[in-house]
Parts: C-alpha cells; structure tokens; sequence
C-alpha cells in the first residue's frame, strides 16, 4: 500500500469507484461511433438532416415545439435569459445565488449580456414560491434549477413548483428551466421530463450529466425563440460547421441511459443511506437523495480526512471521491453522482469500505 | 443521363469532384480516431495533457508563446479584438468590408461585445497600406485576412504586409491575423506560418479549411492575451468540459495535410489556367491564385451556366461546383479551393470537362 499518492490518484486508479459512468476518456466517443455509418453526411452550421432528426427527438421529449442543439449549456442559458429580456425590455432576471450563471460562466451573463441578476433564496435551499412573490415587478424571466446542483441536488416539492410556475405565468414572467439534470429528477417526481417542462417557457438540458455524453446541450422551448436562439448561437461563436461528434454520441448516451434514471436515483438513495449510517461525522445533503446526486459532508477538515480515505481505497478497492473541498475550517464536503458503475459494484466490498470508514472517524478522536 | 437534377446533386453525385478534400461525412471522424487509443484522457475544461500539448504544438508552428484551441473562429476573433478593446481602451477597430465578422456572423461583435468596425479598401482588393494609414488614430486593433476569401482568396504583396506591421507597431495598433487559411498561403508566399505570425499581435488559424479536420480554431499570441482568452472563452460559452474530438482530429489531419500546401496551391494555380483557356466569358479571380482557392467568375446568367455545369458534370464525371452564385444579373461566380481531391483526377476527364465547357459558352450564343 503506497500513502504518497493524492486522493485523486487513489480514486482514479480504483478498481471500485463508486461515482459517474467511466472515465471520461476516447472510449466515450469510439464507443458511440463504432454504432454509427461512416457515411452519413455532417450536419453544416446547424442544418441538415441528423442534427434536425437529433433536435426533434429531444422537442418530443421535452414536450416543446422546437429544441436547438449547443455546444454548452453556459451557451444556451445566456442567450435563453437574454432573449427573455429582450422581450420584456428588462434587464432583470431572477435565480438562485449559487445558479451555474452566477459562480461558474466568468460573469458572461453581465459581461456579454449586460443583464442583471437578482438572487433568490439562500445558499442551503432551492427557490420557493415565498422568494419568487418578493421579487421586483419588472423581473423579465426567472430561471429555476432542478436540481440545485451546488447545494446536493435538492429539489423543490412538485406542487411548489407548480405554484410558482402558475404565478410566473400570471405575472407575465417567463420561467426558465435549469435542467442541466432534468432526466435526474423524473423519478423522484414521478413525472416525465415532458410533464415537468410543461411547467417552463423554455428548458435547457445537458447531454453529458447523467446521459454521460461527451458535451453538450439542447435549449427547447416554442419555435420562434428556438429561431433566435440560433441566431445569439451564431453571434457566440456556437454555431460550428459540425457539432456531429457531440450530438450523435448523444444520442447513442440517451438510448442507453435514459431507461435507467430510475436506477441511478435508486443507487444515490442506498449510498447515501449507507454514509449517513456509518459515522455521526458524515451526514448527506440532502439526507435522503431526489436525484442521482448528494453531498457527502464530514465534520473532519479536508487534511484529515484526506488520507483516511485514500487508506480506505487502497484497502478494498473502493473510491469515494476524487477530490474534497473545505467548507469551513472543520467540515468538508464532496459531491456524488450515480452512473453506470454503482450497480457493477461488489457489495461486500462497499459494506467493509464503510465499515472501515465508520471505525476511523472513530478512532480520529472527535464527534 | 438525368437533367432534372440540381447542380448540388450532380455534384455531390460526381465521381471526380474538383474541390477540397472529400465528404464531410462521419468517416472524417472514424479515420482520425482509428489512430487514437481509447484509454487516452479528455481534455478537461481546457486542461490536460491531450489540449496542452496540441496547445503547445500550434504554439510553435505559429511563432507565439501560447495558443489556445476554441470550438470556432468566430468566438476566437471576436474575443482577439475585444482584448484589444480593452487594452487601448477604444471600440473601433478595423478590417475590410467582406471580413467574416461583418457578414457572417449575426453582428456578434457589435451585439455582444459593442465594438465600432472601421470598414478598409473596397470590395475587389485587400486592405493596402494606404487604406491604413487613413484610418482614425484611435483604432485598438487592425484585423488582416491572408487570404481575403470573400474576394477569391487575394493577398497584398508581402513587403505592403510588412509595411503594414511596421506602422502598426509604431502607431501602437495590435494587429491581429484572420489566417484562417494562413498555412495555404505559405507556399506563395514562400515564408513560414512563424515569419509570417510575426508580423502579428495575435493570430487566429482554422482547423477545419486546408487542414480539413471536423471544426475549431486556434487563437495565438503572448502569454497573458491567452489567458485573457480563456477567460472570454468560458463567458462565450465555449470552454468546453471536452473539445477533443475536435482538436485530436485536427492534430490527425494536421499531420496529413501541412506538407500538401504546396501540392494545393500548384493545383489551384494549374486549375485556374484551365479556367482562364477554356472560354473568355470565364475568368479567375486572382487570376493567378496565391493559395489554394480562387473564384470563378462567369459572364452568364445563373440559370444559364446552372444547366450545362450539370450536363458536362453527368457526361464527363467532374464536378465543378455544389452552388453558383449571382454577382449582377448577366454574371454568376463560384468558389473553388483544392485539396486531396485535385491530385487524384483522371487528367483527360478534366481535359475532357473543360473543352466541353468552351464549347457550350460558345455555342451558348454570347460573347
């Protein structure tokens, strides 16, 4: 057993980790293209027949007239919210402190779009229909994330939901929606993706979260703003003369992956279960997963629990995360997502991997 | 022989096509990937072994101390010259009338990055330095394209491009490189891409034009500028978690197609000179091509020239053209640029074509 290796070796080398599909290596695409005829023809700068039968497939779905494929959601999400505010003639747009626009795009949302966000809700919670009803009168689209990735995948309850949807539509507010994981959260809802959009004026989803594509997005919503979608894509840089290799290994992804959302909800729920039993200094958030994704925070700083679970991995072949990120002086935190690997796992090996966990958080003398 | 077919079919149907490389099809993908092992690691948002040594090949062959890969020239060029913005602290910035950003890309430049465009020389000739020298003394930033594509692929001689970079330097204008097609002209030129760059501030290549890889861009320059540009680059949307499949392509073809530029650009200049013999309502432009591409300019109608391209196509088996385009109401053009396809034709059907293309201008009663 060598102690000189990083967490994220240790992980990366485990026979048994228990997050994600695979590695994001060349196989992901050789694998998908291996089903697919050399000859058919690219799609060029959004046209052509694969990339419109692709972006009808994924209109169905999602139960919108009309669905634009992009090379990122960071992409689709701005031109979304400025197409909204063009509409409105409003800057504003409201979403949640912690949404994917405000902590991870570099600003662009202001720095190309000169729209100005308004935060709703805190940092431990999703958005609920009391922070939408505070809002400002001249907001032009709100945009809901399902799941809040940063704070463990949480979700507002169905009929929230559907409370703050029903007064966005009276208000004339337009409601955008963050489903970066949308396929994720279907199960825990009970409800199809299409049933869920219904909600949304436009939905954003990404091919390569738990369909484990290799990147890429898909923007939906009524056609005449999937039209101007295309024209901010131009204007962004985003409409490439092939976008092929991501969209039809999407769709190979989609096929095998969307019949088992279910799974991967059912998984996230077992493990989480099976850290919040292991020791009084870990607990998950949230503590019984509504997606295929949880937080796992310890009350250990970040250096001490760092080598117990690289012993651990080196033990029983088990990895638990590649990377832990301090939140405060004394806790830590990493996130989980379920993928193909969990069900592959050997059990036994899971149950002494925890086991193990649980008698070192002991005997590391706090709690 | 069938006439009821437009010219696109005959052409994509033609088993002796002129121009470029071949279908852009999914077998551009297949054949590259071959070649790469599926255990390889993707590119994470811009890092990674795979990305950084492409980054630091293009580096070197352009002559920059760094160079970063983008899904598109277009998101590259615009961010080229809104750091120039910045820096200068002024919004004008210059290029010719028929550059890729005034007519091709929904006026991003202006929409999201507010810039003000001082449109150079006219329609049938580059940018001179006389044109420069009469721009306002507040342009941040002069953008050449070598060669100008839109007016058949023409380049100021090489001591005017000189001329050019030295009152820039002294004016203190950056100068940025449109060489979306730099590595074509290097044979005519009878420099290297390196001496070339050097001329420039930043330069901005394309991956996908005589290198014939799937789609991307590399935009190169100083150390901070391309830093400065992944950070534009995440805010466009176009930080990607992966852009392998483009790059690993372009590295494939890049490795096929640099040592043929002079291959290309003696084809084009034999193929022009069938052009310019074959009847005198054809001509090139240039006349003589200084890369691998030219335009076909022809004194005909569309609707004239449309029929006898397709018959002599369907009789002779070479495909001159997808599309004719109107320049006025009595002449239509078209754009040739040459690639592996040109070494590989029977010579007599090419012969063959060309006669018969003089023949019917002639009998076609003009001239």
């Amino acid at each position: 057993m060598r102690l000189d290796v990083t967490l994220a070796e240790a992980y990366n080398n485990a026979p048994y980790p228990l997050n994600g599909h695979g590695q994001r290596n060349v196989h992901v695409l050789k694998e998908a293209f291996e089903t697919i005829d050399g000859d058919v023809d690219s799609d060029v700068y959004g046209s052509g027949p694969v990339i419109e039968q692709f972006q009808n497939r994924f209109a169905q779905l999602l139960g919108k007239p009309a669905s634009v494929f992009f090379p990122s959601g960071t992409m689709a999400q701005q031109i979304a919210l400025r197409i909204w505010s063009d509409a409105a003639g409003s800057k504003k747009v409201a979403y949640h402190p912690l949404c994917h626009l405000e902590i991870h795009e570099q600003d662009g949302l202001k720095e190309l779009h000169h729209l100005e966000p308004i935060l709703l809700a805190d940092t431990t919670r999703p958005v609920l229909l009391s922070d939408v009803l505070g809002m400002p009168d001249d907001v032009a689209c709100l945009l809901l994330e399902l799941p809040q990735r940063e704070i463990g995948g949480q979700l507002p309850d169905y009929a929230e939901l559907e409370a703050i949807s029903a007064h966005c539509r009276a208000k004339g507010i337009k409601l955008h929606l963050d489903g970066a994981r949308l396929f994720e959260v279907t199960p825990y809802y009970g409800r199809s993706a299409e049933e869920i959009c219904s909600l949304f004026d436009s939905v954003y989803v990404s091919v390569y979260k738990g369909l484990g594509g290799i990147a890429g997005a898909v923007l939906a919503g009524e056609y005449d703003f999937a039209e101007e979608s295309k024209v901010w894509k131009r204007r962004h840089g985003g409409d490439l003369i092939s976008l092929y290799p991501y969209f039809l290994s999407a769709e190979y992804y989609l096929d095998l992956r969307l019949p088992r959302m279910a799974d991967y909800y059912e998984g996230a729920v077992e493990l989480a279960a099976l850290y919040n039993g292991c020791h009084p200094a870990i607990r998950t958030v949230p503590q019984v997963p509504v997606s295929n994704m949880f937080h796992v925070h310890a009350e250990r700083p970040k250096e001490e629990l760092e080598p117990i679970l690289i012993e651990i991995t080196q033990q029983t072949g088990i990895g638990f995360t590649h990377v832990l990120r301090p939140k405060t002086g004394t806790v830590c935190y990493y996130e989980v997502s379920i993928g193909d690997r969990y069900a592959e796992l050997p059990q036994e090996k899971v149950r002494e991997a925890f086991r193990q966990l649980g008698e070192r958080l002991s005997s590391s003398n706090r709690q």
